[in-house]
């Protein structure tokens, strides 16, 4: 072959996307030419926005050319990828099926500098990239690439049990697919929204409660919470949120910031309550996901936008007015 | 029976130990009367030494009486008691063997407002006395009624497994029982003290490892932290400590404060790190820790004083003057 060129999108200082290109002289033996079809916006590249890499990481498309060694794919697959990549396999967090953490993911992370989701194409190693079932349409699977697995990794992978009473703090890209995938799990999910605007919505996606806090000084809301994922990109208020969790119970701050934080230390030591931190997911919880999606029929709520410069500036204006119900795809007009 | 008088010693307004008198009726059908032979000092007694309450939760004492319908204890058997107590019997916590976290607790807590282990006496339910193993002296029992089983709650309850890198931080009451508990476990124990001095009694009680941190920058630990114990009463300096912690990692701060906790938030969500409150143990728990320290012949190091006035008020000044080694207590002359 004589090299492969790819339009791909950049953040820049002043926070325009740029179109740009990429070229790649070939593909290695273990990796595969995907062309994308679609990528979801996530808050993380609001953050990147500023920086010159590739952005998007929730990326899906089809299969244009495997390497020789390639045997899970083939030409004409569809294939995803989430935000990260990478595993020396041998490391003690590879070997323990914990290598979203292995040291060598920066090596093959997407995004990276010039790679990413919002592209024409993207080159990645096979064993990073995920089928997507039959059941989950491409603008469906995108969001579930780096929301969908973030949230399940929180709720599958430490302590939350079927019966387990589960708060979900704000419905946006992360907590409308908390809800489903604790619903599905057969959790008690209740659900705390700024405004009563989306009730409906919640209980629809499967909340049991749904609780407005916005102006609220005290929640009274029967039993306790034994978890709570915080969805919401800010903190809420520990003084009104702490007084309902049950002894015990787990916080799951889903969303990063560069602040500390901060919480009451009495009541987190005398009640024996705990802080999850908990990012996307390894790769055999991502698939676990993928496939729990397609038998329980959980699905993003997704509004498109097209895969081009004017495309993803709108998406990421309307994000940042809080208006995208409830999350963007960007799709390829390709 | 005419009635029980116990002279017990309470804390006051300016900090001075109150010898007082306290008069039970007679004891009910499922309680005890113990004569208290000794009686551990928590870092906690320090925290109410300015309230008007009995003082003293690690108590270790002989049965005198025990009510008609009393069959776990009869005259003269030893028996201890810690921190919390009390238990409804049919709320969650109390069903699900947690009932440190019962609401009703407070209505039997000790130390509670006439009753404690500083004290000639004590009247408990039955249900809440432990036996002491014959393994284990009465002076080095009291000292795991409540710091004992307040580390081996954080060890054996949450996710700590043998084989793991446990960091212990502080070498004082807390910390010189987490040492050995964790040891005995199977851990690897990676102990960290300001200073030096305490580096071979470290190694003697089990640690595989220490670092003095006093004026480091930066540790440099090999292998990662899975665990970090937290027993100073003054939380570390994070930014000292994150860096060492294994992804997935868990950070128990054992000790109370009023003020918030404050940590670096990116790092806890983008290495899903945790933190676990951990207080005391229920009662189950209590037992195993009993029969584990009985088995491993895991001991405190004490430093005896006389259960008096003089003596409560000489064992607090050595703990505010951070000398105790490691665990101060006083003995009944009686």
């Amino acid at each position: 072959m004589t090299g492969i060129d790819f339009i791909v999108f950049k953040g820049s200082s002043d926070g325009k996307i740029v179109q740009s290109k990429t070229h790649k002289e070939s593909i290695k033996s273990d990796e595969v030419l995907i062309k994308v079809t679609h990528a979801g916006l996530c808050g993380t590249d609001m953050h990147h926005r500023t920086s010159d890499i590739v952005l998007g990481h929730e990326g899906i498309g089809l299969v244009q050319q495997v390497g020789s060694q390639v045997t899970r794919f083939k030409v004409g697959d569809r294939a995803g990828w989430g935000y990260l990549h990478g595993s020396c396999g041998h490391c003690d967090e590879c070997l323990n099926a914990n290598e979203m953490f292995c040291p060598d993911r920066s090596i093959y992370a997407a995004s990276n500098t010039d790679q990413g989701a919002f592209a024409s194409h993207a080159v990645w190693k096979a064993d990073f990239l995920y089928h997507i079932p039959d059941a989950i349409s491409s603008s469906d699977a995108a969001p579930l690439m780096c929301a969908g697995a973030t949230v399940f990794n929180a709720i599958y992978l430490y302590n939350i049990r079927p019966t387990d009473r589960v708060g979900v703090v704000g419905i946006g890209g992360l907590g409308h697919l908390a809800i489903q995938f604790a619903a599905k799990m057969g959790c008690e999910v209740v659900v705390f929204s700024g405004t009563e605007s989306k009730r409906e919505e919640a209980k629809s996606l499967g909340a049991t409660e749904f609780y407005a806090t916005k102006g609220a000084s005290k929640l009274e809301i029967g039993r306790p919470i034994k978890h709570l994922l915080v969805t919401t990109s800010q903190l809420p208020d520990w003084n009104l949120f702490f007084p309902i969790m049950a002894p015990n119970a787990i916080i799951y701050p889903m969303t990063v910031s560069g602040e500390n934080l901060s919480v009451p230390h009495r009541p987190l030591v005398s009640r024996g309550l705990g802080i999850q931190g908990s990012l996307c997911a390894s790769r055999g919880v991502h698939v676990k996901m993928l496939r729990f999606a397609a038998i329980h029929g959980i699905k993003p709520i997704t509004q498109e936008f097209p895969l081009t410069t004017e495309g993803i500036e709108e998406a990421m204006t309307e994000l940042d007015k809080g208006e995208v119900r409830y999350r963007a795809v960007l799709v390829a007009e390709h």
